[in-house]
Protein backbone atom coordinates (compact mmCIF):
# COMPACT_ATOMS: atom_id res chain seq x y z
CA UNK A 1 0.00 0.00 0.00
CA UNK A 2 2.65 2.76 1.07
CA UNK A 3 4.36 1.86 -2.24
CA UNK A 4 1.55 2.47 -4.45
CA UNK A 5 0.82 5.37 -2.57
CA UNK A 6 4.52 6.63 -3.47
CA UNK A 7 3.94 5.67 -7.06
CA UNK A 8 0.90 7.74 -6.87
CA UNK A 9 2.72 10.87 -5.41
CA UNK A 10 3.90 11.92 -8.93
CA UNK A 11 -0.11 12.54 -9.25
CA UNK A 12 0.91 15.68 -7.26
CA UNK A 13 2.31 18.41 -7.99
CA UNK A 14 4.67 20.97 -5.89
CA UNK A 15 2.10 23.97 -5.45
CA UNK A 16 -0.53 21.31 -4.42
CA UNK A 17 -1.07 18.97 -1.64
CA UNK A 18 -3.04 16.10 -0.95
CA UNK A 19 -5.89 15.53 2.00
CA UNK A 20 -7.16 12.81 3.35
CA UNK A 21 -11.19 12.36 2.85
CA UNK A 22 -11.19 10.39 6.11
CA UNK A 23 -13.11 7.57 4.16
CA UNK A 24 -11.67 4.80 3.92
CA UNK A 25 -7.99 5.58 2.14
CA UNK A 26 -9.63 8.12 -0.03
CA UNK A 27 -8.21 11.39 -0.83
CA UNK A 28 -8.01 14.73 -2.42
CA UNK A 29 -5.50 16.74 -4.53
CA UNK A 30 -6.24 20.48 -3.81
CA UNK A 31 -3.78 23.71 -4.78
CA UNK A 32 -2.07 25.26 -1.51
CA UNK A 33 -3.28 28.87 -2.20
CA UNK A 34 -6.53 28.19 -3.72
CA UNK A 35 -10.49 26.99 -3.50
CA UNK A 36 -10.83 23.96 -0.75
CA UNK A 37 -13.66 22.20 -0.73
CA UNK A 38 -15.58 22.77 1.95
CA UNK A 39 -17.97 20.74 5.08
CA UNK A 40 -20.75 21.48 2.73
CA UNK A 41 -19.67 19.22 0.04
CA UNK A 42 -19.03 16.59 2.79
CA UNK A 43 -22.78 17.00 3.81
CA UNK A 44 -24.20 17.05 0.38
CA UNK A 45 -22.23 13.46 -0.30
CA UNK A 46 -23.88 12.49 2.99
CA UNK A 47 -27.34 13.61 1.75
CA UNK A 48 -27.26 11.99 -1.67
CA UNK A 49 -28.32 8.46 -2.81
CA UNK A 50 -27.13 7.04 -5.98
CA UNK A 51 -27.90 3.52 -7.49
CA UNK A 52 -24.27 1.73 -8.83
CA UNK A 53 -26.23 1.01 -11.72
CA UNK A 54 -27.25 5.05 -12.54
CA UNK A 55 -25.93 7.38 -14.46
CA UNK A 56 -24.56 10.18 -12.19
CA UNK A 57 -23.47 13.27 -12.68
CA UNK A 58 -21.75 16.16 -10.32
CA UNK A 59 -22.24 19.37 -11.50
CA UNK A 60 -20.04 22.42 -10.19
CA UNK A 61 -17.59 19.82 -9.24
CA UNK A 62 -14.21 21.60 -8.59
CA UNK A 63 -11.76 19.25 -6.95
CA UNK A 64 -13.86 16.28 -7.76
CA UNK A 65 -14.22 15.70 -3.79
CA UNK A 66 -18.26 15.52 -4.54
CA UNK A 67 -18.18 13.07 -6.93
CA UNK A 68 -15.73 10.82 -5.64
CA UNK A 69 -17.13 10.47 -2.48
CA UNK A 70 -20.99 9.89 -3.83
CA UNK A 71 -19.19 7.15 -5.88
CA UNK A 72 -16.90 5.47 -3.56
CA UNK A 73 -19.91 5.25 -1.11
CA UNK A 74 -22.89 4.24 -3.27
CA UNK A 75 -20.74 2.32 -5.64
CA UNK A 76 -21.38 4.26 -8.36
CA UNK A 77 -20.26 2.79 -11.67
CA UNK A 78 -20.86 5.50 -14.43
CA UNK A 79 -20.23 9.07 -12.94
CA UNK A 80 -19.53 12.12 -14.65
CA UNK A 81 -18.12 15.43 -12.95
CA UNK A 82 -18.35 18.69 -14.99
CA UNK A 83 -16.14 21.47 -13.94
CA UNK A 84 -15.68 24.56 -15.96
CA UNK A 85 -12.09 25.51 -14.11
CA UNK A 86 -9.39 24.33 -16.68
CA UNK A 87 -6.72 23.86 -14.20
CA UNK A 88 -9.32 22.43 -11.17
CA UNK A 89 -10.63 19.75 -13.65
CA UNK A 90 -7.45 18.47 -14.71
CA UNK A 91 -6.92 18.56 -10.82
CA UNK A 92 -10.15 16.49 -10.15
CA UNK A 93 -8.78 14.04 -12.54
CA UNK A 94 -5.34 13.31 -10.87
CA UNK A 95 -7.31 12.62 -7.88
CA UNK A 96 -9.60 10.34 -9.84
CA UNK A 97 -6.83 8.52 -10.60
CA UNK A 98 -4.99 8.76 -7.51
CA UNK A 99 -7.69 6.78 -5.95
CA UNK A 100 -8.52 4.25 -8.37
CA UNK A 101 -11.57 5.58 -9.63
CA UNK A 102 -10.51 6.35 -13.15
CA UNK A 103 -12.87 3.27 -14.48
CA UNK A 104 -16.08 4.70 -12.94
CA UNK A 105 -15.75 8.46 -12.91
CA UNK A 106 -15.12 10.87 -15.78
CA UNK A 107 -14.00 14.57 -15.49
CA UNK A 108 -15.36 16.99 -18.25
CA UNK A 109 -13.91 20.45 -18.35
CA UNK A 110 -16.75 22.45 -20.44
CA UNK A 111 -19.42 24.72 -18.81
CA UNK A 112 -22.97 22.86 -17.94
CA UNK A 113 -24.80 24.66 -20.41
CA UNK A 114 -22.93 22.65 -22.58
CA UNK A 115 -24.42 19.38 -21.39
CA UNK A 116 -27.74 18.72 -23.12
CA UNK A 117 -25.74 19.35 -26.44
CA UNK A 118 -23.12 16.77 -25.04
CA UNK A 119 -24.63 13.91 -23.36
CA UNK A 120 -28.51 14.63 -25.25
CA UNK A 121 -31.66 15.42 -23.19
CA UNK A 122 -33.14 13.08 -20.30
CA UNK A 123 -30.13 10.70 -19.45
CA UNK A 124 -29.13 11.57 -16.18
CA UNK A 125 -30.92 9.77 -13.62
CA UNK A 126 -28.92 11.56 -10.58
CA UNK A 127 -27.33 15.34 -10.06
CA UNK A 128 -25.39 16.38 -7.27
CA UNK A 129 -24.46 20.25 -7.07
CA UNK A 130 -22.63 22.38 -5.17
CA UNK A 131 -23.16 25.69 -6.52
CA UNK A 132 -21.21 28.94 -6.50
CA UNK A 133 -23.21 30.04 -3.21
CA UNK A 134 -22.92 33.76 -3.69
CA UNK A 135 -24.50 36.30 -6.26
CA UNK A 136 -21.74 37.85 -8.90
CA UNK A 137 -22.41 41.37 -7.14
CA UNK A 138 -20.62 40.22 -3.72
CA UNK A 139 -16.96 40.29 -5.71
CA UNK A 140 -15.23 41.92 -7.72
CA UNK A 141 -12.48 39.07 -8.23
CA UNK A 142 -12.38 36.37 -11.30
CA UNK A 143 -9.82 33.97 -9.64
CA UNK A 144 -10.14 30.40 -8.81
CA UNK A 145 -11.25 31.11 -5.83
CA UNK A 146 -13.72 33.98 -6.50
CA UNK A 147 -15.26 31.63 -9.18
CA UNK A 148 -16.14 28.60 -7.38
CA UNK A 149 -18.16 30.45 -4.81
CA UNK A 150 -19.61 33.32 -6.63
CA UNK A 151 -21.79 33.13 -9.84
CA UNK A 152 -19.61 34.22 -12.43
CA UNK A 153 -19.71 32.11 -15.12
CA UNK A 154 -23.09 29.97 -13.90
CA UNK A 155 -26.13 30.95 -11.45
CA UNK A 156 -28.57 28.65 -10.17
CA UNK A 157 -31.02 29.54 -12.98
CA UNK A 158 -28.43 28.21 -15.62
CA UNK A 159 -27.91 25.05 -13.42
CA UNK A 160 -31.65 24.10 -12.99
CA UNK A 161 -32.80 24.38 -16.67
CA UNK A 162 -29.87 22.34 -17.53
CA UNK A 163 -30.48 20.12 -14.43
CA UNK A 164 -34.28 19.97 -16.21
CA UNK A 165 -32.83 19.12 -19.72
CA UNK A 166 -30.34 16.38 -18.70
CA UNK A 167 -32.45 14.57 -16.49
CA UNK A 168 -34.67 11.49 -16.80
CA UNK A 169 -38.18 12.07 -15.54
CA UNK A 170 -38.39 11.23 -12.18
CA UNK A 171 -34.60 11.96 -11.80
CA UNK A 172 -33.20 13.68 -8.94
CA UNK A 173 -31.48 16.96 -7.98
CA UNK A 174 -29.28 16.65 -4.48
CA UNK A 175 -28.52 20.19 -4.03
CA UNK A 176 -26.36 22.18 -1.21
CA UNK A 177 -26.38 25.84 -0.70
CA UNK A 178 -27.12 29.09 1.01
CA UNK A 179 -30.50 28.64 3.49
CA UNK A 180 -31.03 32.40 2.83
CA UNK A 181 -31.70 31.79 -0.82
CA UNK A 182 -34.09 28.61 -0.40
CA UNK A 183 -36.91 30.72 -2.21
CA UNK A 184 -34.78 31.27 -4.87
CA UNK A 185 -34.15 27.68 -4.94
CA UNK A 186 -37.49 26.42 -4.45
CA UNK A 187 -39.20 28.98 -7.52
CA UNK A 188 -36.21 28.05 -9.68
CA UNK A 189 -36.57 24.36 -9.13
CA UNK A 190 -39.91 24.56 -10.05
CA UNK A 191 -40.06 27.12 -12.64
CA UNK A 192 -37.58 23.88 -14.23
CA UNK A 193 -40.54 21.17 -13.65
CA UNK A 194 -38.30 19.82 -10.85
CA UNK A 195 -40.04 19.85 -7.75
CA UNK A 196 -38.52 19.96 -4.39
CA UNK A 197 -39.09 17.00 -2.04
CA UNK A 198 -36.84 17.03 0.58
CA UNK A 199 -35.38 19.98 2.61
CA UNK A 200 -32.93 19.38 5.29
CA UNK A 201 -31.29 22.53 7.59
CA UNK A 202 -27.93 23.04 8.58
CA UNK A 203 -27.77 24.86 11.68
CA UNK A 204 -23.87 25.81 13.27
CA UNK A 205 -24.98 25.78 16.23
CA UNK A 206 -28.32 24.44 17.81
CA UNK A 207 -29.56 27.83 18.59
CA UNK A 208 -28.25 29.79 15.74
CA UNK A 209 -30.07 30.76 12.24
CA UNK A 210 -29.53 27.81 9.75
CA UNK A 211 -26.84 28.73 7.14
CA UNK A 212 -27.16 26.11 5.29
CA UNK A 213 -30.06 24.07 3.25
CA UNK A 214 -29.50 20.51 1.36
CA UNK A 215 -32.23 19.79 -1.18
CA UNK A 216 -34.00 16.49 -2.92
CA UNK A 217 -35.89 17.52 -5.76
CA UNK A 218 -37.51 15.34 -8.43
CA UNK A 219 -38.15 15.94 -12.05
CA UNK A 220 -41.73 15.57 -12.67
CA UNK A 221 -43.04 14.88 -9.36
CA UNK A 222 -46.07 16.36 -7.64
CA UNK A 223 -45.68 19.08 -4.92
CA UNK A 224 -45.24 18.20 -1.15
CA UNK A 225 -42.12 18.76 1.12
CA UNK A 226 -40.63 16.61 3.72
CA UNK A 227 -38.33 18.22 6.45
CA UNK A 228 -35.53 15.41 7.43
CA UNK A 229 -34.43 16.47 11.33
CA UNK A 230 -32.41 19.66 11.16
CA UNK A 231 -28.73 18.95 11.10
CA UNK A 232 -26.86 20.91 14.24
CA UNK A 233 -22.98 20.69 13.27
CA UNK A 234 -21.51 21.54 16.30
CA UNK A 235 -22.40 21.22 20.38
CA UNK A 236 -22.17 24.16 22.83
CA UNK A 237 -19.15 23.80 23.77
CA UNK A 238 -17.78 23.64 19.75
CA UNK A 239 -16.90 20.21 19.42
CA UNK A 240 -18.87 18.29 16.30
CA UNK A 241 -22.13 16.42 16.97
CA UNK A 242 -22.25 12.94 16.60
CA UNK A 243 -24.21 13.83 13.57
CA UNK A 244 -21.16 15.42 11.68
CA UNK A 245 -19.08 12.72 13.30
CA UNK A 246 -21.14 10.12 11.54
CA UNK A 247 -21.03 12.13 8.25
CA UNK A 248 -17.04 12.33 8.46
CA UNK A 249 -17.01 8.48 9.44
CA UNK A 250 -15.68 9.76 13.00
CA UNK A 251 -18.21 7.57 14.63
CA UNK A 252 -15.72 5.06 16.23
CA UNK A 253 -12.58 7.69 16.41
CA UNK A 254 -9.32 5.95 15.69
CA UNK B 1 -67.83 43.30 34.43
CA UNK B 2 -70.55 40.32 35.40
CA UNK B 3 -73.52 42.55 34.44
CA UNK B 4 -71.23 43.65 31.55
CA UNK B 5 -70.84 40.05 30.45
CA UNK B 6 -74.67 39.02 31.40
CA UNK B 7 -75.95 42.06 28.82
CA UNK B 8 -73.85 40.39 26.23
CA UNK B 9 -74.80 37.17 26.59
CA UNK B 10 -77.81 38.16 24.08
CA UNK B 11 -74.91 38.21 21.12
CA UNK B 12 -74.53 34.16 21.83
CA UNK B 13 -77.39 32.30 20.15
CA UNK B 14 -78.32 29.17 20.97
CA UNK B 15 -76.22 26.83 18.63
CA UNK B 16 -73.34 28.60 19.23
CA UNK B 17 -70.42 28.84 22.43
CA UNK B 18 -68.43 31.34 23.73
CA UNK B 19 -64.58 30.23 23.99
CA UNK B 20 -62.19 31.86 26.28
CA UNK B 21 -59.48 33.31 24.17
CA UNK B 22 -57.76 32.95 27.47
CA UNK B 23 -55.82 36.50 26.56
CA UNK B 24 -57.16 39.88 28.97
CA UNK B 25 -61.21 39.17 29.02
CA UNK B 26 -61.47 38.17 24.68
CA UNK B 27 -63.85 35.40 24.09
CA UNK B 28 -64.82 34.32 20.30
CA UNK B 29 -68.45 32.64 19.77
CA UNK B 30 -67.93 29.67 18.01
CA UNK B 31 -70.78 27.40 16.51
CA UNK B 32 -71.30 24.56 18.79
CA UNK B 33 -71.24 22.23 14.94
CA UNK B 34 -69.07 24.22 13.12
CA UNK B 35 -65.47 25.06 12.20
CA UNK B 36 -63.02 25.82 15.31
CA UNK B 37 -60.44 27.79 15.31
CA UNK B 38 -57.07 26.15 15.75
CA UNK B 39 -53.78 26.29 17.33
CA UNK B 40 -52.21 27.67 13.98
CA UNK B 41 -54.54 31.38 14.34
CA UNK B 42 -53.07 31.53 17.76
CA UNK B 43 -49.52 31.26 16.33
CA UNK B 44 -50.19 33.75 13.65
CA UNK B 45 -51.71 36.16 15.71
CA UNK B 46 -48.60 36.08 17.50
CA UNK B 47 -46.37 35.99 14.37
CA UNK B 48 -47.66 39.04 12.87
CA UNK B 49 -46.90 42.44 13.61
CA UNK B 50 -49.38 45.47 13.32
CA UNK B 51 -48.39 49.28 14.04
CA UNK B 52 -51.56 50.61 15.96
CA UNK B 53 -51.67 53.17 12.90
CA UNK B 54 -51.31 50.64 10.26
CA UNK B 55 -54.59 49.27 7.64
CA UNK B 56 -54.70 46.15 8.95
CA UNK B 57 -56.90 43.26 6.95
CA UNK B 58 -57.17 39.92 8.28
CA UNK B 59 -58.35 37.54 5.21
CA UNK B 60 -59.92 34.11 5.29
CA UNK B 61 -61.33 35.57 8.72
CA UNK B 62 -63.44 32.79 9.72
CA UNK B 63 -64.76 33.71 13.61
CA UNK B 64 -62.72 36.51 13.43
CA UNK B 65 -60.04 35.30 16.03
CA UNK B 66 -56.94 36.01 13.97
CA UNK B 67 -58.19 39.92 13.72
CA UNK B 68 -59.57 40.07 17.39
CA UNK B 69 -55.97 38.59 18.90
CA UNK B 70 -53.96 40.96 16.33
CA UNK B 71 -55.90 44.27 17.02
CA UNK B 72 -55.91 43.69 20.80
CA UNK B 73 -51.85 42.59 21.36
CA UNK B 74 -50.53 45.54 18.61
CA UNK B 75 -53.57 47.85 19.95
CA UNK B 76 -54.53 47.61 16.13
CA UNK B 77 -57.22 50.58 15.20
CA UNK B 78 -57.59 50.27 11.98
CA UNK B 79 -58.53 46.34 11.36
CA UNK B 80 -60.76 44.68 8.46
CA UNK B 81 -61.52 41.27 8.45
CA UNK B 82 -62.86 39.52 5.69
CA UNK B 83 -64.70 36.24 5.27
CA UNK B 84 -66.52 34.52 2.38
CA UNK B 85 -69.61 32.84 4.56
CA UNK B 86 -71.94 35.00 5.45
CA UNK B 87 -72.84 32.74 8.40
CA UNK B 88 -69.48 33.26 10.18
CA UNK B 89 -68.58 36.75 9.18
CA UNK B 90 -72.03 37.50 11.06
CA UNK B 91 -70.38 35.44 13.98
CA UNK B 92 -67.50 37.65 13.70
CA UNK B 93 -69.06 40.57 14.27
CA UNK B 94 -70.76 39.23 17.00
CA UNK B 95 -67.44 38.22 18.62
CA UNK B 96 -66.21 42.10 17.95
CA UNK B 97 -68.75 43.55 19.64
CA UNK B 98 -68.32 41.08 22.51
CA UNK B 99 -65.02 42.58 22.96
CA UNK B 100 -65.72 46.13 22.57
CA UNK B 101 -63.76 46.10 19.64
CA UNK B 102 -66.34 47.73 16.73
CA UNK B 103 -64.93 50.95 16.60
CA UNK B 104 -61.96 49.14 15.46
CA UNK B 105 -62.18 46.38 13.37
CA UNK B 106 -64.70 46.23 10.61
CA UNK B 107 -65.96 42.56 9.53
CA UNK B 108 -66.71 42.37 5.43
CA UNK B 109 -68.52 39.28 4.08
CA UNK B 110 -67.29 39.28 0.93
CA UNK B 111 -64.64 36.81 -1.43
CA UNK B 112 -61.61 38.50 -1.07
CA UNK B 113 -61.03 39.03 -4.57
CA UNK B 114 -63.85 41.66 -4.73
CA UNK B 115 -60.97 43.24 -2.22
CA UNK B 116 -59.02 45.60 -4.81
CA UNK B 117 -62.32 46.76 -6.17
CA UNK B 118 -63.72 47.63 -2.54
CA UNK B 119 -60.68 49.20 -0.98
CA UNK B 120 -58.53 50.41 -3.65
CA UNK B 121 -54.96 49.08 -5.18
CA UNK B 122 -52.06 49.57 -2.56
CA UNK B 123 -54.11 50.88 0.40
CA UNK B 124 -52.72 48.25 2.70
CA UNK B 125 -50.11 47.76 5.55
CA UNK B 126 -50.37 44.50 6.82
CA UNK B 127 -52.32 41.48 5.95
CA UNK B 128 -52.58 38.42 8.26
CA UNK B 129 -54.03 35.09 6.37
CA UNK B 130 -54.86 31.55 7.76
CA UNK B 131 -55.80 30.20 4.46
CA UNK B 132 -57.89 26.82 3.67
CA UNK B 133 -54.80 24.38 4.10
CA UNK B 134 -56.22 21.90 1.77
CA UNK B 135 -56.41 21.00 -1.46
CA UNK B 136 -59.91 20.70 -3.00
CA UNK B 137 -59.52 17.53 -4.38
CA UNK B 138 -59.07 16.33 -0.72
CA UNK B 139 -62.58 16.80 0.29
CA UNK B 140 -65.92 16.55 -1.18
CA UNK B 141 -68.02 18.14 1.01
CA UNK B 142 -69.18 21.78 0.42
CA UNK B 143 -69.96 22.83 4.32
CA UNK B 144 -69.04 25.06 7.06
CA UNK B 145 -66.20 22.99 7.63
CA UNK B 146 -64.60 21.80 4.07
CA UNK B 147 -65.44 25.72 2.84
CA UNK B 148 -62.60 26.41 6.10
CA UNK B 149 -60.24 24.24 5.47
CA UNK B 150 -59.95 23.64 1.76
CA UNK B 151 -59.34 25.13 -1.36
CA UNK B 152 -63.35 25.33 -1.99
CA UNK B 153 -63.67 29.04 -2.62
CA UNK B 154 -59.91 30.51 -2.78
CA UNK B 155 -57.39 29.22 -3.07
CA UNK B 156 -53.23 29.91 -2.48
CA UNK B 157 -52.80 31.68 -5.93
CA UNK B 158 -55.58 33.86 -5.66
CA UNK B 159 -54.87 34.89 -1.87
CA UNK B 160 -51.20 35.91 -3.17
CA UNK B 161 -52.67 37.72 -5.90
CA UNK B 162 -55.23 39.79 -3.98
CA UNK B 163 -52.65 40.54 -1.29
CA UNK B 164 -49.88 41.92 -4.01
CA UNK B 165 -52.87 44.11 -5.57
CA UNK B 166 -53.98 45.90 -2.22
CA UNK B 167 -51.06 46.18 0.33
CA UNK B 168 -48.49 48.91 -0.51
CA UNK B 169 -45.47 48.63 -1.64
CA UNK B 170 -42.95 47.63 1.35
CA UNK B 171 -46.54 45.96 3.25
CA UNK B 172 -46.47 43.01 5.02
CA UNK B 173 -48.17 39.53 4.85
CA UNK B 174 -48.19 37.35 7.38
CA UNK B 175 -49.20 33.63 6.90
CA UNK B 176 -49.94 30.65 8.86
CA UNK B 177 -49.85 26.81 6.38
CA UNK B 178 -48.84 23.65 6.32
CA UNK B 179 -45.27 23.75 5.95
CA UNK B 180 -45.45 20.57 2.88
CA UNK B 181 -47.00 23.45 1.11
CA UNK B 182 -43.87 25.46 1.31
CA UNK B 183 -42.93 24.99 -2.06
CA UNK B 184 -46.10 26.05 -3.55
CA UNK B 185 -46.27 29.13 -0.86
CA UNK B 186 -42.72 30.66 -1.78
CA UNK B 187 -43.38 30.41 -5.74
CA UNK B 188 -46.84 32.10 -5.62
CA UNK B 189 -45.55 35.02 -3.03
CA UNK B 190 -42.64 35.57 -5.33
CA UNK B 191 -45.04 35.54 -8.63
CA UNK B 192 -46.65 38.38 -7.13
CA UNK B 193 -43.97 40.16 -6.14
CA UNK B 194 -44.44 39.56 -2.24
CA UNK B 195 -40.72 38.28 -1.09
CA UNK B 196 -40.89 35.93 1.46
CA UNK B 197 -38.18 37.50 4.08
CA UNK B 198 -38.97 35.29 7.86
CA UNK B 199 -39.85 31.48 7.83
CA UNK B 200 -40.74 29.73 11.40
CA UNK B 201 -41.20 26.34 11.52
CA UNK B 202 -43.49 24.70 13.99
CA UNK B 203 -43.27 21.24 15.19
CA UNK B 204 -45.80 19.36 16.85
CA UNK B 205 -42.80 17.63 19.28
CA UNK B 206 -38.96 18.24 19.05
CA UNK B 207 -38.55 14.85 16.27
CA UNK B 208 -40.97 15.00 14.52
CA UNK B 209 -41.24 17.24 10.75
CA UNK B 210 -42.31 20.60 11.41
CA UNK B 211 -46.06 20.47 9.87
CA UNK B 212 -46.52 23.84 9.97
CA UNK B 213 -45.44 26.87 8.95
CA UNK B 214 -45.42 30.28 9.57
CA UNK B 215 -44.27 33.40 6.72
CA UNK B 216 -43.51 36.68 7.08
CA UNK B 217 -43.18 38.04 3.14
CA UNK B 218 -42.64 42.10 1.89
CA UNK B 219 -43.94 43.49 -1.45
CA UNK B 220 -41.00 44.69 -3.38
CA UNK B 221 -38.26 43.24 -0.91
CA UNK B 222 -35.00 41.96 -2.17
CA UNK B 223 -34.28 37.99 -1.78
CA UNK B 224 -32.98 37.19 1.25
CA UNK B 225 -34.67 34.45 3.92
CA UNK B 226 -34.07 34.59 7.72
CA UNK B 227 -35.17 31.60 9.96
CA UNK B 228 -36.61 32.04 13.33
CA UNK B 229 -35.72 29.48 15.79
CA UNK B 230 -38.20 26.41 15.11
CA UNK B 231 -41.12 25.90 17.82
CA UNK B 232 -41.91 23.31 19.24
CA UNK B 233 -45.46 22.76 20.69
CA UNK B 234 -45.04 20.16 22.94
CA UNK B 235 -42.24 18.67 25.21
CA UNK B 236 -41.62 14.53 24.84
CA UNK B 237 -44.26 13.71 27.71
CA UNK B 238 -46.95 15.50 25.69
CA UNK B 239 -46.96 18.77 27.76
CA UNK B 240 -46.87 22.01 26.07
CA UNK B 241 -43.35 23.96 25.34
CA UNK B 242 -42.68 27.17 28.03
CA UNK B 243 -43.17 29.18 24.14
CA UNK B 244 -46.56 27.39 23.71
CA UNK B 245 -47.80 28.74 27.16
CA UNK B 246 -45.80 31.92 26.31
CA UNK B 247 -48.31 32.37 23.11
CA UNK B 248 -50.97 31.18 24.70
CA UNK B 249 -50.30 33.63 27.57
CA UNK B 250 -50.06 31.09 29.87
CA UNK B 251 -46.46 31.57 31.35
CA UNK B 252 -47.97 32.61 34.78
CA UNK B 253 -50.64 30.06 34.94
CA UNK B 254 -53.33 30.96 37.37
Amino acid sequence: MNKSKQDKSRLVKSNERLDDLELDDLMIIQKENGYKFSTDSVLLSDFAKVKPSNFYVDLCSGSGVVAILVAHKNNAQNVLAVEIQQEMSEMAVRSVEYNDLSSRINVLNENLNKLPEILGYEKVDVITVNPPYNEVGETSSQNEIAIATHEICTNLSEICLTCSKILKYGGKVYMVHRADRLADILVELRKNKIEPKVLRFVYPKKDKQPNVVLIEAKKGAQSGLKFISPLILNNDDGSETDELKRIYNRKNNL
